[in-house]
Parts: structure tokens; C-alpha cells; sequence
């Protein structure tokens, strides 16, 4: 039980994969933000299955409505409520995985957790389907960010062995869209592509890397010594199913490196204070530092795989083979972009709402 | 401002790396629990410089003293209050990170959050010190842990580009802290040693990767879908000043798995349900599923070194050279081993007492 | 900002008095709970303006829908999102309030929070109307403190200046219900009744009391020394527009009492300890002890009235009568009855989750 | 469990009545504060027995100390730490109560709640003593406040049936503090010392009211619709030992009066919107109106009496008769005049805070 994040631009998600709807409260948002649901209906439609490489055949709709907190246009300090009624649900595949948890997934935890009275249908609650919601608030925090001249973009960075080498003047939203996999090298892009194929021939699925950008944060966001930069943002990525690894700057790189290398060297650049390198991503206590703040999320494979895999029976307690049916992506990681940008988008609005350095009224 | 963590075991943390003491307030430990300042002293000081490699010459006696909450040797259910008095500090040494930031530290991003108001001696509330409350904290939860049979452990995995290959039997505090870098593999430990002589010889520091397991954690442990296994330990673990990462099971290696290789066939072993592998590194859903919880996390090399390094003069804003003064860590990689233990222990204890796994009088 | 109440029972508050729909998310109901529409729906039908004396001719449908966590029949362990879509909204009547507040309304104090962006129509955020989903938690709430024995109820104690004396076997809800100003002193009840009706052909409105009783309450729930149950009662109450007072057994008229008539002497009945009186409204130092806890909630007037008064247009600065159209309650007293039940109930179950006295799968 | 108390301005506390101290974290304090021990002292000697009438014979000193968060006589942004240590605490008298709960008194719901590990000595957490914690954060709170020019003034309106009529102009800590019983009305103040009195002759206690105002509060200050100034401010006064009621303006006065009586007319006054009444007292919807807030806040007589008084023995389940020892306030509302100021500072700061009407750096 923990359906809510943030504390100044609070989240609520409800829903589950093969219920009425996926939708989300946001409480907190700023009076005055004129909100388009074409706005938000266009940042949902990115995370379909059909808008990008790897996604499934089935056909999302995803229609975006607001159930309250705006007016003539524009939020009101109130609630807002959205969601997106679920259609095309066909819960018969599901029905066997109550007694075989399917490898990979959640049904076992959930039944260790919540009992017989989980709503397995779909993956329930643990489905990435609940993720619309996530990008619902996260198009709304991202509009409050964009008053204040701050951008969140995110791109594939790895599928499989592939890694992308981008020039860094690509990695914007226009280039990245360009490709299935939201690659911001087309080169790379192309190699991701074969890997999602191959995959596919075998029934299999692969994992990838996305890594996420916030550009022109001011300096001094973050809350030590708990409320990190790094710990919320890292909390945030880690609520969207299969992510298993979170970076920032060097990263995980920065363990081989000597401080000579990694500390980035302060200097001066049209009177602003900027560091020659950004191994910290931006980031130093915790604390922005006005340079852009850089993280990478791993994602593995599509735990749904056509192929025949050992379970346990928990009625009987024996071992089964279970092939898992239904339509499912061999790779989300290009659906996952917005969904990281989205979480990035949250959290930075919670912690500019925090700072103050985004106002109560938006006139 | 955030300097409290969790939800049902509430650690507040306050205190300055040269002020007059560092400490922690403890609300929510169930009354009952015997506790032995002892206990907590031997955990602190195994994150005291001299008591493992790559630490400074500094001598922090850190005698742990109980302010409140404890009666009688036990827990009466109102919070306990720890702290040790700062002793050994010449803030001299600091006068000048007033006006010229060090590069790798907070000092700058501080200024840009606090002004001219900020501690800033000996790095204030941004310096590793203040970790020495999370011990003492979760010295505490890790005694409401053993109470239940779960145990953490830490140990070095990695030091610059020398990475461990432990024994799984070796993992044990016994064998951890029998080599200077507290890593449970002897041979990478000699070349672990080696690495850091390397970078001291050189007045320049090094970093390394700390793995954390969990074991005998109960099935169902985790409150999706924010407050996931994953999403608190991680941000629990970004509060110790130099992660840069953090993954759990494959991580980042899922990346570049298939999902038939990743998912982690379920079997049955003892008549307990168990995986054959543990990619997953026992969370699933951000659900503990009752195999080992493994973490890992990334640290950058030490900030402070003893190089000449380019910084900004923040009231002249002309670019100066500065050369770090005092002592300091050549690498803190062996003194987080028992930082991430205690921030892996308040996690865990956390969810325990969510989940009433842990109950509110121990008898 | 701030739309959700409760720690292990998170109540997140949404919708508007003439929007779309008024609704709640319920995250922290235990998995297994059986939950018909029909038991809601007969909570909120108790709210409604028709079911009582001095309400308005308003006919309100509220139809409840479920539109997640409910599977089968029963909780899921999933946020449970439950609404009514409004009906019968004639927001013509408000345009003038935009810039002319009414007395004693929170037109302008929402005016100055939110500033032109408020939701004025119908009183938006700030009507009465949001308490029809309090109603629906706190008939979950009460759900489940049944399943442990936990009883609430609540009446009317006061009306203008007409007291009940209520025979105490008469608080039941069936004797509640049966005068159309739930009182359980039918004497009384004619006299409240009569004192409605007289405003009523003045045009004016009258105030009054509710007293809500929690029996078999175990002893020692509430978490001192913040959240106290006297606190997170009292925060819960004041949550009702209108509300004034709050007060706990002998509540003000202790400040005239001596201690040896206050204190409740403890006694033995049945092998359980009790106390001989209840002054303390069966809380001490903030916990439970077993006795019925009682509490008084004092409602003001209700603010809209037909009689015209003076007002300030916001716009020209000039002093201005206001007489406000539109349908209205003379006396919200009878419909507060069923929602101080629900917040009472959505803090005691808050607490008996907390303790650990619910469970978190209900089998 | 729960020694926390708000959102932006958190105050956690520790510390028992004969523990090694009380004393206070405080987490959200801008940085920049000027802060001086003097201060802080002050307020702490206006809660002391010997300062006011029917307080005890007991001696604190309670010398305030600052463990952290000040740096050059301003706070840094980070937690501070105060508080004082325990001195002349006598633990004899109270071996008994282990056994035999006192009425009134924590003891039996204490039991309840830890069992025998509770801290029972002088009443251990349920002692009034902490709210010399309060009142040091409350001061800090207050030099916050008085930075914006909001004033906080709290006095006692009633000691048993005598009832204060102060001339308005005499509301002022000046003329408040004149009076031993800490009343703003010399003519009452008399008559409240001979009631108190009385009450020591006959070995008793008795109770009484507290009035608070805050001044200069700007409009629009709170949360709806669970966090509104009256939800607050009454969970932090039953924060206070012996509150047992909290009423705003007209209170539960306001249960007898009609709309056309309570509603406040709007008005203009130096071209400034105000009402010609203050029934609402200062809040409309849970919002500031800018009106002088108004809250009453009702004490019962003190527990401890001189009388033998019935209770039961939790060993033998047996009756006893009991008669409390040691030093013991026979009134406490002057002493609780300075901790309800305390609170309503603590609370009106966060919200303040909140709004972002107070400033991250006081400059």
C-alpha cells in the first residue's frame, strides 16, 4: 500500500491493467496552468504499444479524460483527476496464472502479499499498464516545469549489446521520435531494431538502458540529507516495472575512475558559474548544480517470453511448464521513454514546488 | 530540508561534521527490544577512519551516548535519541571554501541552497560524517531484524578496476572484516589494497562498488507501487554522500539479457517455493519473493584529494587553483560497507513494521 | 493543497461541487474485504439533502460507482477509487460570486489562495457536496472496524438552543433514523425540528452539535505524542465545512470541574478494567482505554441564507448587498450526522491499522 | 509512535520527564535566522512551576542548549538541536504506579500501549514536562512569524467557573505576564488565584481555558481540504497533556446562533477587505482571512491530586486506593498559556512556510 509520491505535487495512482480505468489524482498542482488533454493525450498516445519498436499488437486507446480540478481551461489548486477507460481487456489468458505465477513476474509476491484476492487479471496493479497514469501527471508536471524554461527528454540508450553514441545535438524529442526505438543515433537505432527482430523469431525478449535529461534546472534543487536528488528521482524510476538499475553521471562508471578524473573542475562561462565535465550529472549533495542533471535506468527483458518455462503449481506444490499467452512487447524499452521522462518530470516539479521556484498561481 | 527517513521506523538525523556532535533520533522502535550501547559503539566504529583501509589519519573517538528512549536496558516505545560528540576537529582548514568551492563536493551547490549562511566547516551536513547516526540507527533496526532471523550484510565488490569473486561462504562479517578493504574475496583483496596504495602515493583517490544482501527476508515485504523494495532502498542508500548508483540482482547487466536467460524459473526446495536463479536479486513487483535481496552500490571516488585543482572564486568569479588541505580518505569504499548495511537495515526494518512482520512490543 | 488524510488508511480526496463528479482514493483497505455498492450506497443516501429535516429541496442522486481495487466482490489490497458523477447542477446562481464573496462562504479566502482560477461554482472544492466521499470511505472504514467490533455512531445533540437528553440505550442507529434531525431523544426532536422550521420562514439559518460515540474500542490505540486521537479526530472533524468545535468528554465543561470530580476512577467489571465515569471520553494521554470514546462537533449556521447582506465587490472595492439565490440547506446539522460517523470511522480504522489491530489480508 | 509534527517546519521530539532530557529537532528552519539561546530561554522560563501561579514547588532549571544547526549565531539551514537536561527529578514516588495507574493519568493506557517497558517515571513521554520541547521550537517558530510581522498572544480566559472580560488593548504578553494566572483581566486574575486557592486548601486541582490569537496573518494561509488552519492548529493543542477541547471564533457558541447572527459582513477599512465581525475567527474554509485568528483551547483540572482515589491493582486485579505523592501543579493553565502559544506558532509557521510567505534564506 503506497499509491502516492511526491509532497508538494502529490501523485495518486489507482487502476489496474483489466479494470474500468488506469488513472491517477494529482494534488498540488498550481492555480492558473492552462491544461490541453490534446497536450496530455499526446504524451500518453508515446507510450502505446503501436507507437513504437518492440510494443505488443494490442491496441490501446487510452482516451485521456479529466474528472475534475479544471475549469475554463486551466487548473484550479484543486484535485485533478484523469484517467483512461480500459477497452480491448481479455482477461481469459489470464486465468491459469493464479495457481502458476509466471517466471519473471509479479503473481508470486503478489500472492505472498495480498493473498487469493489479488486481481491477477492482466498483471493487475504490477502491470506497466498502470504506467498511462504515470504520464498523465507526469505531461501536467512537465507543463509546470516548461513555465520555468526547463526541459525533461529522455532516449534508448542500450537495447540488448547495442549501445547508441548520439551527437548530443540529436538527443532532442523531434530526432528521437524519428526512430521506433527512440534512439537519438540512427546508426545505433538501426542495430537496436535487428535485436528486437531476432528476439521476436525466437519468442524471446531483450532489456535496454534509458537515459533521462533535465535541462536548465536551476542550482540548489533537492532536499539533504534524505530527500536527495538522486534518492527521489531513483524511487520514482524504480516504480516502473522491470527497472533494475539507476545512475547518475558516471555512475557505476565512477567506481574505476580516480578523483583526479571524476571531480569536475569548477569554471566560468558567460559569467555563470559551470564545470568543464559533468561526471556528477548534475548533481552534487544531493543538491542540483545547474549543469544538466544526466541518469540512466536498466530495464530487463520483457519477463513475458512465448517460450515454455518451469513454474510451481501452489495448489499442489509441484513443479509445471507454463507458456505464457497473450500478446506482450519483446522490448519495452522504447515505450518506457516517456514513462522515464515522465517519473524525471514529477519529481523535479515536487522539488521546484518544494524550493519555491515554482509559485502557487501560474498567471 | 529532509532529514528524516521512513515511515514506521522514523530516523531524524541532525548534527555537523565540526559542530558539536552528530546523532540520531529514532521514533518508532517497538518498546521491549534490549539494547546495549555496546552493540551500537561496535557498529560505529567499524566506520571510524582508522579501522580500515583508505581511511584518513583522523582519530574520531565517536562514543555513542542515549539521550532518551531506552529504560531499564530496553526500548520503551518513545524515541531514542543517539548521539556522539564531535571531537578532533580543526576547522581551520576550511576557512577558504568559504569563496572558492571544492570541485567534487557540495560546497557549491550548499552556497547556492543556503547562501552564506551554510556550515561549511569540514563539509558541514554534506560531509560523510553525519553517516555515523544512519549507523547507530541502523545498528537498531538491525536488532529488530535479527530478532525475525534476517541478517545484512555488506561487503566490497569492487575498488578501482579490481573487482571481488567471493566464496558465497565467505560472505560473512567474520571473513569480511579480516581484510583491510572488507572484501570476502583475500586474493582481490591484496589487489584492492594495492589500488588504493597507488592512488595514495599519488595524493589522489580512488573508487569501488559495495554489494549489500539481505537474507531470510520474509516473502511479500514492499509497498507498491512507489514505495517498492527497490525505490526505498535506493534512495535510502543516494543519502550516503558518494553512490552514484545503484542496481539490484543483474542490474545493469539485465540490460543486455534475454528473458529467457533473466526470468528465474521457480522450483521447490524443501517444500519451499524457490528460484533456481536469482537475477531478480529477491524482489519482484517491489515485492521481496523470499530469496536473497542483493543490492549494489557504485561510489565515486573521494572528492577531496591532494592535487591542485581548478575552482571559481565565488566572490571575484575568477577561476583559481586550489590544493585540498587536511586529511582525508584516499577511499571510503571499506568505511560504507557498514553505512549500506545500516541504510539496507532501516529499509528492511521499515517494511517489517509495515507489514506488522515485526511487532509493536518485542517480549 | 492537501487532499489526502490518513497514514495506513490514505483517504485522497477529489471532484467538485458542479464539476464532473465527487470522488475518493482509498490506498491501505486490507486485501479480502467483501465491499457491496449497495452498503455504500446507503451511507451516502443518509447524506443526502432529502433524507433529513432542513435540508434543501435539492434532489442529489449520487449514484456511486467503483472504478478500481474492488475484484470478485472484495478488496484487492489495491487503491479503491469510488465516485458519484454530479447531477443537477444549476450553476447560473453563482456567477455574481466571482467577484461579490458571500458572508460567511469561502469565496474569498479561496480567492485569495487560489485567485480567479478558483472553481467558484456551486462552492467548488469548499461545498459541503465533498463530504458525499468522506461518506464513502468511512462506510469502507466502518466496514472494517465491524469486522473487529468496533461500532460508531453518531447523532444530534444540539440545535439552536434545543439540547437532547438521550436515554442511552435510544443511541442506536435505528432510533437515530427514525426523527428527520437524528436525535435520539424524541422530546428533543420536536423541538429541533420546530426550531428549523422557524428559521426556515425567516429566510435564516440555525447551528448545532453532533456527538459521535466509537464502542469496543481496545485500549491503547493512538500514536502520542502528535498524533494523538483526540488530534487526528479533531483534524478529521474540522475537515466538514462548517464545523466550529470540537470537543472529548467532558471537553470544555472540564475547564470548570475539579480534579477529584474529573478524574475517572478505575474499577474492575467483569474481569476487565474500567473506569467508573467517562469524563476523559475514553481517551488518556492521547491512547484509548477502552471505555466508548466519545466526541462533540459543533456546526456554525449554515452560511448561505436568503436574507440579503452586505458584501464587497472585489472588483470596484465599494460595499455591496448580496442576497443569495439558489437552494439551501437551513440546518446541515441532521446531514453531518452520517459524515462525522465517516470521519470518525476513517481515523479509528487508521489507527487500528496502524497498531496492527486489523490485519492486512481479512480472511 | 509519532514524535512528528509538520510538513515544512518539523518539529520531532524526544526526551522523558525523568530521562536525561527533553529537547527537540527542528527541520525546515531557513537558513539565515538569527538566534540567540536568550530567546529561545525565555520563552522555556515562562512554562517553569515557579513562574506563574499553581505551578509546583519543583524546581526546573531546564538551561536550553543548542546541539546543532547554529553556525555564527544564525541557523544554516540544517536540523537544529535543542534541549534541555533533566535535573531534581525525584523517581521514588512513582515506583508504584507501575502497578497502580493513577486516574487520570497515562499510566493504564500507556501500559496498554508498551507494556511494561513503558518509561513510567514521572509520567515518562505523558508528562507535561515535554512541552518544554514545544516551547523551544515554538520560539524559533515564533522568531519566524514575528520576521513577517505575525504576532502570537496567548492568555487565560477562564480558571473553574471564573471567566476573564479583558479590554482588547490589554491582550499584550506585557500586561498578560502582570498576573500570576497569566490573565488578561487584573479584576478576574484575582478571583482565578483565590479558585486556585481554594483548590491547594482541599489537596485538589482545577481546570481551565486558554485563548490564542495570531495577529497580521495574511489571507489565504492553509491547506484544504484536510490540512485547514483549524485541523492543524487543534491536533498540535491536543499535542498538549489535559486538552480537552479546541474551539475557533464563536465556537461551539455558534451551534445556537442563526446565519444572519454568525455570518460576518464583509466590509472596506483603510482599503482593506475585513469583516465587521470576527464569529469565523480568522477562518473561512480552513483558509486565513486575514482577520485576527481566534482559538480557545480547554484544559481539565491536573490529574495528580493530594486525595486518596480508587484504582486497581493490574497485578492482583484487585481495587486499591491510592494517593499520589510528590509536587504537583494544582492549576496548570498559566503555565499552559506559554505552550499554547508555542503550538499555534509551530503551526502557523509551517503553514506560512507552505505558502512560501516565508522565505528558504532569511536575509
Amino acid at each position: 500500500m503506497s499509491n502516492s509520491i511526491g509532497t508538494q505535487f502529490v501523485v495518486t495512482s489507482f487502476g489496474e491493467s483489466h479494470g474500468r480505468c488506469v488513472g491517477v489524482v494529482i494534488d498540488g498542482c498550481p492555480a492558473g496552468l492552462p491544461i490541453g488533454l490534446d497536450e496530455i493525450q499526446a504524451e500518453v498516445d508515446r507510450r502505446k504499444p503501436q507507437s513504437s519498436a518492440g510494443g505488443t499488437g494490442r491496441r490501446e486507446e487510452d482516451r485521456v479524460e479529466a474528472l475534475s480540478g479544471i475549469f475554463n481551461g486551466r487548473s484550479t489548486g484543486a484535485p485533478i483527476c484523469l484517467l483512461a477507460w480500459n477497452k480491448d481487456a481479455d482477461s481469459s489468458a489470464y486465468s491459469e496464472i493464479i495457481s502458476r505465477p509466471r517466471p519473471g513476474h509479479a503473481d508470486y509476491t503478489a500472492f505472498l502479499k495480498y493473498g487469493k484476492y489479488n486481481d491477477f487479471r492482466g498483471g493487475g496493479r504490477f502491470s506497466g499498464r498502470i504506467t498511462a497514469g504515470f504520464v498523465m501527471a507526469g505531461a501536467i508536471a512537465g507543463k509546470l516545469l516548461a513555465q520555468r524554461g526547463i526541459a525533461i527528454i529522455a532516449h534508448t540508450v542500450q537495447i540488448g549489446d547495442v549501445k547508441s553514441d548520439p551527437h548530443p545535438s540529436h538527443i532532442t524529442r523531434r530526432y528521437i521520435d524519428k526512430t521506433p526505438v527512440r534512439c537519438a543515433d540512427p546508426a545505433a537505432a538501426k542495430k537496436m531494431m535487428a535485436a528486437i527482430q531476432a528476439v521476436q523469431k525466437d519468442a524471446d525478449s531483450i532489456g535496454g538502458t534509458v537515459e533521462a535529461l533535465a535541462l536548465n534546472v536551476p542550482g540548489g534543487l533537492g532536499e539533504p540529507v534524505f530527500d536527495t536528488l538522486e534518492g527521489e528521482l531513483s524511487k520514482a524510476f524504480f516504480a516502473i516495472p522491470a527497472a533494475r538499475g539507476v545512475e547518475f553521471g558516471a555512475g557505476f562508471g565512477a567506481a574505476a575512475m580516480r578523483g583526479s578524473q571524476h571531480n569536475d573542475l569548477f569554471s566560468v562561462k558567460n559569467k555563470k558559474i559551470v564545470t568543464l565535465t559533468n561526471h556528477a550529472g548534475g548533481i552534487s549533495g544531493g543538491l542540483s548544480n545547474g549543469m544538466p542533471i544526466i541518469a540512466r535506468v536498466a530495464f530487463k527483458p520483457t519477463a513475458s517470453i512465448g517460450k515454455s518455462q518451469q513454474t510451481v503449481n501452489l495448489k499442489t506444490g509441484k513443479k509445471v511448464d507454463l507458456a505464457v499467452k497473450g500478446r506482450h512487447d519483446s522490448c519495452i524499452v522504447p515505450r518506457a521513454v516517456p514513462v522515464v521522462e515522465a517519473m524525471m518530470s514529477l519529481v523535479l516539479c515536487d522539488f521546484a514546488l518544494r524550493a519555491g521556484y515554482i509559485g502557487r498561481i501560474i498567471s
